[in-house]
């Protein structure tokens, strides 16, 4: 099974929209940012006194920029951004040592210390690197970036593999694995493979790695507490893990190596079922931005980095190529549409690094000085961080998800997400007219695949579903319908069931205990307090009987929602006998998460108390 | 307005019990753990290398032993107690300077540097030691310790005072100025409210202060922000707070300073009506051990520090002498009966500093590891902790706390807390029959005072009540009903209607938002899951229409109850939509406060979700 690559889909409706808005503004965005504070001129590998000193991770976010513009540039042609990119390919090339060596921050400040710091993201920024060149050779045929990668890659083999003369023998901090798959896919050289192998097999067995870097005592913050077939409970800095994951996914996919595919099976399901916000958010605590325990998922103090849930979709991408059930492609949109896309600001412009799901913003002045939190949140996106990572890889998961959408074999069409818009690939066309998110009506058109199965998968919310106006015609299997095509041009008329529902935790979950959130479609709902007259949303709880009121709300492309809420009776007493009739009706408004904090300060929640009896 | 003194009380039933414990296990647990620690021998104010070295807190420690010693040997006499207390009096008289000065840790280990440091407790070890010196002179007549501390208060006057000689104006922990209040009651002499009106007077003023000692930039936490005067919120460390605020309403109550006595009334009105925990546990912040902010008084964080709801016991009763109302005899109870009793267990031996409202055992490990939350909670209570004021501090105020039940003029005799026993004063005689705080009969039989009034509390939490079976005769006036006595002896039958009852907490405390407590009386119940078949106590919720079971609780002393809960179904799925009849119901064991953690190690919990409808 393949995926219908991205470039073969042309996208319509909501992810158009927020596509045009990542080229339109995010990409630029991040382009003036990076050049304001040098991140370009880096590449350059030359630092002299006075240059702000060019950060070890900085490759990576240019890495990235350059992937998202290869995306971009794929669906839109833009002469003048080609040219910036070209521009800094160019001082890479520059910059690039004889050897095939390249990272800007140890050419220019430490040479004599490449490959001594395990935990220095030298291999992360390689990896990053490889993906932009892959990118960008598929996207313009331009490569560049791709020789200076595959020099550096030969080079890296033999540091890490053939001499074993690097101070240690698996990346500190994942992401060259998954890369390293790239290289092999597009260029059919087992060397990638290989060298990737090597560093999943050899992670969690090296004693070089465990005496070079130890994170507050803790191996498994950076996954080498245990082997890797030998891990089962994602553990550790979460975008580190699920990168690796991503990587051991592909690995196990190419080897057929069923151990390493339990594994990968357990760790999904591991943090799909105990350690994952309803959000899609993973790695709730802010120490070591780690997962933690099941079902340990505070609300007010998630850590949730947006770059953990965009890790989270690129594993579930490849686990469903190890097998074909709608819990993976359930969980990636969960992350997209919620957590993804709350990342950035509706403009485009600005971004949030982690993402709760309650800010009370009295509370948040308070944690500081009187509770010993330590205060990650922002309660508004900013336009800056130091720590760049999530908006460029913002910039390049959301152009790129539609290659998400479709998978095939000789036999059958998958149909994974539901994205309005067309592909076109070895002679087979298939068409999605749908307002998915918003409307759960998928019309599809496939021609040219008579004599295969189409595979259409039942979304996990939805409880009601038609085809054709009429019953499905089996349970689905795993999460998917299958149906022969039977005509040059079919038409499949899908209709799932979109109305708004009250979803509940896991008991075990605490912080979630009592309350609800609302969700429609794949899409949670939160409230803000600054939408609702300034209501202090701690004391709602909301009236599971009573019929929601909708309305489409232009500026995020989704529906607004309302909903019955009881309002605690405002009291003078700090204690007094329990009167459940002190309480008033109001209606909440509110907003698909993913398009809060677009409205200034406010105070924000997503799990609301059911009302009392 | 005086009290009836506590040696004038004899008790019986539930106070006499725990003093009977106080007295068999507390005292002598304490007097062990000092004699282990080195503690008393300190006194001797000899260091030598090899002992351990003494403490700025120690004087304090042995002074408030030395006070409970003298309230129990006032109820109980016990030579070999005395000689103990004596013993120990003897080394503090040899170690005393000739000036006057005694402070075991300066004079043994930085003799230079005395009074230079505000907040080394200097002169709050000089206050517990004048406290002690006080009770014990009451409590026998020995006047050794008495003599010491009075040429110890003569320097001190002339160092902070006379001539301002000292490095710092006013005590960086109060605690003397009441201690000097009580100076004055026994002598007569004026220089020691005057001294304690220096210092209350100088506070906030003095830029000595401010440039001598200042915690984490804020000078609210040793309550040097403002003059008192203008203090009108209750800020910074707890305990410190309201030691001042006592001798606050000690000096306001002797001059009549209408100032003064509106910033009490404010500070108190502040504590109980937006900063107090449901058992009376004050300071809720592990931050400095400090008040944080109006209605911020998070569960499972509650610092609540013992000796702090003792410190509110002594605030509440001096406020009662400045203005006879029930609302300061009504916290003094919460606090007495819930907080306090429960830092102290069952069998007297061990202790706790803090008093959460809920305890989460899973939750406890990992707020350690991934949650960047300090761990000051102990899940049972320690025979030993190195910093030991609430030990001693609970085995002073459970004897004494008879102290506070009656109080009179020319005209009325009050009873502010039901207390079974009698009092003997000026020829009058009250005598209390009552199961209090069980059941809520209280026979009153008053002698000798034909002609006076006599006022009697209504209790806040009583919404029921009657006199000789009858209606009362009035609204309760500040809510105490006056009745005149007109029998050379009379009785007075109060029923106080005492069943179990929920209570809520005001909207704008967040962790309490729907939820109730269970109350009975004046104590507050909880849940421990290991005597409910260790049931998960968050996916629990109450049903609030439910009828309570109750039963003897031989163990407290007080009564178990039980209640009917709802049980959030156990679950595999992670998020599912919400299902309301997806839950079972089962009777919840629930048993008082101060009677938790005595059953091995725990979860617990005070606040109860509502079921939802």
């Amino acid at each position: 099974m393949k995926y219908v690559p991205f470039s073969a889909v042309k996208i319509q409706g909501f992810w158009k929209h927020r596509s045009e808005i990542n080229t339109s503004s995010t990409i630029p965005t991040i382009y003036k940012r990076f050049s304001e504070t040098g991140r370009f001129e880096a590449m350059k590998c030359v630092y002299t006194e006075g240059m702000e000193k060019p950060h070890i991770f900085w490759d990576s976010d240019v890495a990235k920029w350059i992937e998202a513009c290869a995306y971009s540039l794929e669906q839109t042609p833009d002469g003048q951004l080609e040219k910036q990119v070209d521009e800094i390919i160019g001082y890479m090339e520059s910059g690039q040592l004889d050897d095939g060596y390249f990272n800007s921050y140890y050419i220019a400040c430490e040479p004599e210390n490449r490959f001594t710091v395990r935990n220095n993201h030298e291999l992360y920024c390689a990896g990053h690197l490889t993906e932009a060149a892959v990118a960008y050779y598929r996207a313009t045929g331009k490569d560049k970036l791709l020789d200076l990668v595959k020099r550096y890659l030969d080079l890296i083999e033999k540091a890490f593999a053939e001499d074993d003369s690097a101070a240690f023998s698996t990346p500190g901090h994942e992401e060259i694995e998954l890369a390293l798959i790239k290289m092999y896919e597009l260029t059919g050289e087992e060397k990638y493979t290989n060298l990737c192998a090597h560093f999943i097999n050899t992670r969690g067995t090296s004693q070089k790695d465990l005496d070079n870097f130890v994170y507050s005592g803790d191996h498994s913050y950076d996954q080498t507490h245990l082997p890797v077939r030998q891990q089962k409970t994602a553990e550790g800095h979460s975008v580190r893990a699920l990168y690796l994951y991503s990587g051991m996914a592909d690995l196990a996919r190419l080897t057929g190596d069923k151990e390493l595919t339990d594994a990968c099976k357990s760790l999904f399901d591991n943090i799909c079922s105990k350690r994952m916000y309803v959000t899609g958010g993973v790695g709730s605590s802010s120490h070591g931005e780690t997962f933690t325990q099941d079902y340990d998922l505070p609300n007010d103090m998630a850590y949730s980095e947006t770059c953990a849930s965009i890790a989270l979709v690129l594993f579930c991408r490849r686990m469903l190529m190890l097998e074909t059930d709608s819990k993976y492609a359930d969980a990636a949109e969960r992350a997209m549409y919620n957590c993804v896309l709350g990342g950035v600001s509706l403009d485009g412009r600005s971004f949030f690094y982690v993402n709760p799901l309650e800010i009370n913003l009295s509370r948040h002045e308070k944690n500081e000085k009187w509770h010993d939190i330590k205060e990650n949140l922002l309660t508004q996106r900013a336009e800056v961080f130091s720590c760049s990572c999530c908006p460029p890889n913002l910039a390049r998961v959301i152009p790129s998800f539609a290659g998400d959408a479709y998978s095939y074999d000789d036999k059958t069409i998958y149909v994974h997400h539901f994205i309005s818009g067309e592909a076109e690939w070895e002679g087979i066309k298939i068409k999605q007219d749908t307002r998915y998110p918003n409307f759960g009506d998928v019309r599809i058109t496939v021609s040219g695949a008579a004599g295969r199965k189409i595979a259409v998968r039942i979304p996990g919310w939805c409880t009601f579903a038609t085809l054709n106006g009429g019953r499905l015609p089996h349970e689905p299997v795993r999460g998917y319908i299958y149906l022969d095509i039977t005509q040059n041009e079919q038409v499949f008329d899908f209709y799932f069931e979109m109305k708004p529902r009250f979803v509940a935790a896991n008991p075990l979950v605490d912080g979630d205990n009592g309350k609800v959130c609302v969700a429609r479609g794949p899409l949670v709902y939160c409230a803000e307090s600054v939408l609702n007259a300034g209501v202090s949303l701690n004391t709602l709880s909301v009236d599971t009987g009573a019929v929601f009121g909708s309305e489409p709300d232009e500026e995020s492309g989704a529906m607004r929602l309302s909903v019955k809420v009881y309002e605690d009776k405002s009291r003078t007493e700090l204690y007094y006998d329990y009167d459940p009739d002190g309480r008033t009706e109001r209606e909440l408004t509110m907003l698909p998460y993913f398009a809060y904090a677009n409205h200034g300060e406010s105070d924000m929640i997503v799990w609301l108390r059911t009302a009392a009896k």
